[in-house]
């Protein structure tokens, strides 16, 4: 381990914070250490947290909107570790540095909220949800029990009621996951869970070999999660989707039948509402009448999509989903609740959550409070310590209204319908297939390519394009967006409209700057 | 579903965030959604963004270390709820009532900064840790690629690599996670994959009974990850502990012999470095040499513990860390990062980490980058989006360097030391044990049951005792610690020091005050 010397630290006129013990004249000593009084400077650190926030909301909040600022500062990781003072020392930094530390960190990262930002599937600041946030993180609530976090168990409560509604459902039950990764892993272990509550004590030793069924387009948490909970990456049957990357239904049934027929034990069909890569939504409706027919569980991964249920003209989109016994949906992509807002909702009313999940900690979930202990809804969830992520939903949604937050959701498709139409009209734009969301999934051709024959040499050479142009790109700082390979198609833009500050000059922005990046290819 | 009523909204002189949809004159239309510009009046919402700062500043910053505030602000759920408009509408909420919202939720959240909080294993206001967590909500990274989240990656490296240090390895691995619990999951999943490699892809059906082997004082995350897991809670071998909490050695080697005997596998050990309730170390050497002996992976649950690392003096309680296969530590206990900031440690280094959870998403781990993608470690995580906790520590660290690191920790457990003195001292103050850490656990008895022999009839009574006296100070709002019935001990607080903004006054502030709240019991 690292040697501490001595604690002499050379005076620089500035405060140290380790510097900031009192001396008090009747001291009680124990072991040596002084204990009357705090021993943190208060008016320092006080002063210390203002003057970040000033430069927080010059540096970050300010300039968020700017587009003339750059997307990143783009550094390759050694030369940024020369850049940035990584290491921690024995002895502390002054203010004043660890101030120019925080403008370093702000000047290198990504600037997630720039309107040219469209790399994930979510972007943007949503200054109700930022205030949230900034809330959350100075009061540092955790959410297991009413007594320790009353505001934020309520809140979430209200935020899954309504979260509910939207489904489709008369009641229900959920809770806030730090990750739609972590919804789908609590829906497979729920679905699990209700077909053999015996699992939870005796485990899968020894029983038959449980299957899912699954979109060959789902996430890729799927896959995660099977192999998380045991079950086995084996075990997750993709089922073949159509040309618009939706799952095909007679396609799954023939599954069901030939792995009960191999002598597995399906329990479990994960629609996709909205897939990563495509943005395809599945046919729920008929996915639940085979669900129905077979006693299987149906969770629909709407991480991505469900934000469309907030939009009158989009909602058809996830048409079916209230047949749905599980559905996971992520208000931090398209509804901007900040990294991260998921939440897994169940239709059952049971109790299965906390049946599936308690482990009754007696120092946490005492039975003899004073208060109506149903509200300590900490032991339905995995964690211990969790964060109050509805909350940061719940003050954009009492910001916006549901009017607000549907205005969002029809603007980034009509966005996106505006740059389909873009791309079609330009030369040397391809879209790969004609959108049904906010995935805008297209090739740029360069000139060298365009009137080459499109056999294995030209998509040879296309493969190169986005991954050089991306390079590029970043390099410059000018914009961000994604590419990847997908079931045998070589590498294309995925361009995710989310940002409200993102308008249709953004979209031409867009096209000309990967025109500019990519011409001379 | 919700209706949603005509957008007319009555004016009442004040900006609606719906309301700013500005209006240009060669505007693009698509599906009736006017596309120039974007749609936020920005100026409006930075003004909020500012507001609330100011106020998060004066009631919560500000006031974080003033004794006379009160500690929460205690209302029965039903009764908040009427306190609180919840609910969230069609059309949105006016800045001003926004800010009003804002000051409700500060004001019936419990401070867990108050330095009378001493209710959960996390306490205080950090002034470094906040910063980073505003800088981090303001920027709102995800941590997956090095490309979207350069500085926050090598942050995490640099702070995972110097916490290795501090375990005593020369090399290593981790990752952060949500949780101390997750963390736990983390290292079962991992030993499992050790012990076979496998399961990943074909799960434990038709496997051997996998058993796993720890304290009866461990945490209950053991038991949901057992569950989760598909190992099942009753394959978890709860091994019996002495006096004091520690796992006893011998009684854990004669289950695993058992076990085996038995035809179960097997495959992990885990130890506690700081249990939950008691504060108990296990005896880390003797637990290796066992592990070492079966060839078990020994993990090791420092989360509550492993802040003691920190310290020269009380390092000695995890004697033997160094010998672990993993290691969950969390620094937003002891160490203050704010909730979550969990890592789990791993001494392998062969990528186990990266083998055991990569589900290689052509999406977000291209193999085509124009860097380093060594650097895009998002795929050793059950995780895809994620938060970047590792920096708050860092900043803390960066501030306080080693030694002040060093020292909290020490004046933690002197304080701690002092408590357990004037406990010894006064009238009707027992303690249940003798801590060896900052978990003090006592009985108040109250006048009525000092004469009282101590047979079933007082301890029925003494039972009570807690429970009421913890109503009594939610209620008066002047402190809040826990209680627990534990392991056939009735009802006893526990009482934890971790704020540096706590003295002596306030331990003595809080025996006086359990007396006045209790003496006429």
């Amino acid at each position: 381990m690292s040697s501490h010397p001595d604690r002499e630290c050379p005076l620089d006129g500035d405060t140290r914070p380790q510097d900031m013990i009192p001396s008090k004249k009747s001291a009680v000593l124990v072991d040596g250490v002084v204990l009357n009084g705090p021993t943190t400077d208060v008016r320092a650190g006080e002063k210390f947290v203002e003057e970040a926030c000033r430069l927080i909301m010059e540096e970050v909040v300010l300039k968020a909107t700017d587009v003339s600022e750059k997307v990143c500062e783009w550094r390759p990781p050694e030369q940024l570790k020369q850049l940035l003072d990584l290491e921690v020392r024995d002895t502390g930094e002054p203010h004043h540095r660890l101030l120019e530390l925080c403008q370093d960190v702000i000047r290198y990262s990504v600037k997630t909220n720039h309107p040219r930002f469209f790399n994930q599937l979510y972007a943007g600041l949503d200054y109700y949800s930022l205030v949230a946030r900034f809330m959350t993180e100075a009061l540092n609530p955790s959410v297991y029990t009413y007594e320790v976090s009353p505001v934020f168990l309520l809140v979430e409560e209200a935020v899954l009621k309504k979260m509910i509604e939207f489904i489709g459902w008369k009641e229900g039950d959920g809770i806030f996951n730090p990750g739609g990764s972590v919804s789908n892993m609590y829906a497979m272990n729920l679905a699990r869970y209700k077909y053999c509550p015996e699992i939870k004590e005796k485990g899968l030793s020894g029983l038959p070999r449980l299957i899912l069924f699954t979109s060959a387009e789902c996430h890729y948490s799927m896959k995660k999660a099977a192999s998380f909970l045991g079950i086995g990456t084996e075990n997750v049957c993709f089922v073949e989707t159509d040309g618009r990357g939706k799952m095909i239904p007679a396609e799954l049934e023939r599954q069901i039948w030939q792995a009960s027929k191999e002598g597995a034990a399906p329990f479990l069909v994960c629609a996709t509402s909205g897939t990563t890569v495509l943005g395809a939504f599945d046919p729920l409706d008929e996915i639940a009448d085979i669900c129905e027919r077979h006693g299987l569980w149906l969770h629909v991964d709407a991480s991505w999509g469900g934000s469309a249920l907030m939009s009158r003209k989009y909602r058809k989109l996830l048409q079916g989903i209230h047949r749905a016994d599980s559905v996971a949906w992520n208000p931090h992509k398209m509804l901007m609740a900040g990294i991260q807002c998921c939440a897994l909702l169940v239709k059952d009313k049971s109790d299965l959550l906390k049946k599936c999940y308690s482990a009754k900690a007696s120092y946490l979930f005492q039975q003899d409070k004073f208060y109506d202990i149903s509200y300590d809804t900490g032991d339905k969830s995995i964690q211990c310590s969790r964060r109050p992520d509805a909350f940061k939903f719940w003050m954009t949604w009492k910001a916006l209204g549901t009017l607000g937050l549907e205005e969002r959701v029809n603007r980034a498709l009509a966005l996106s319908r505006y740059l389909v139409e873009e791309i079609k009209k330009r030369e040397g734009f391809k879209l790969l297939l004609e959108p049904e969301y906010a995935n805008i999934c297209f090739w740029y051709i360069p000139p060298s390519l365009r009137e080459m024959e499109e056999g294995p040499e030209f998509w040879e050479k296309l493969n190169l394009v986005a991954p050089a142009i991306k390079e590029r790109m970043m390099k410059k700082g000018s914009l961000m967006l994604g590419y990847q390979p997908h079931r045998g198609k070589v590498n294309f833009f995925r361009q995710v409209v989310i940002n409200p500050q993102v308008s249709r000059e953004d979209m031409d922005f867009l096209l000309d700057e990967i025109d500019l990046l990519g011409r001379d290819m």
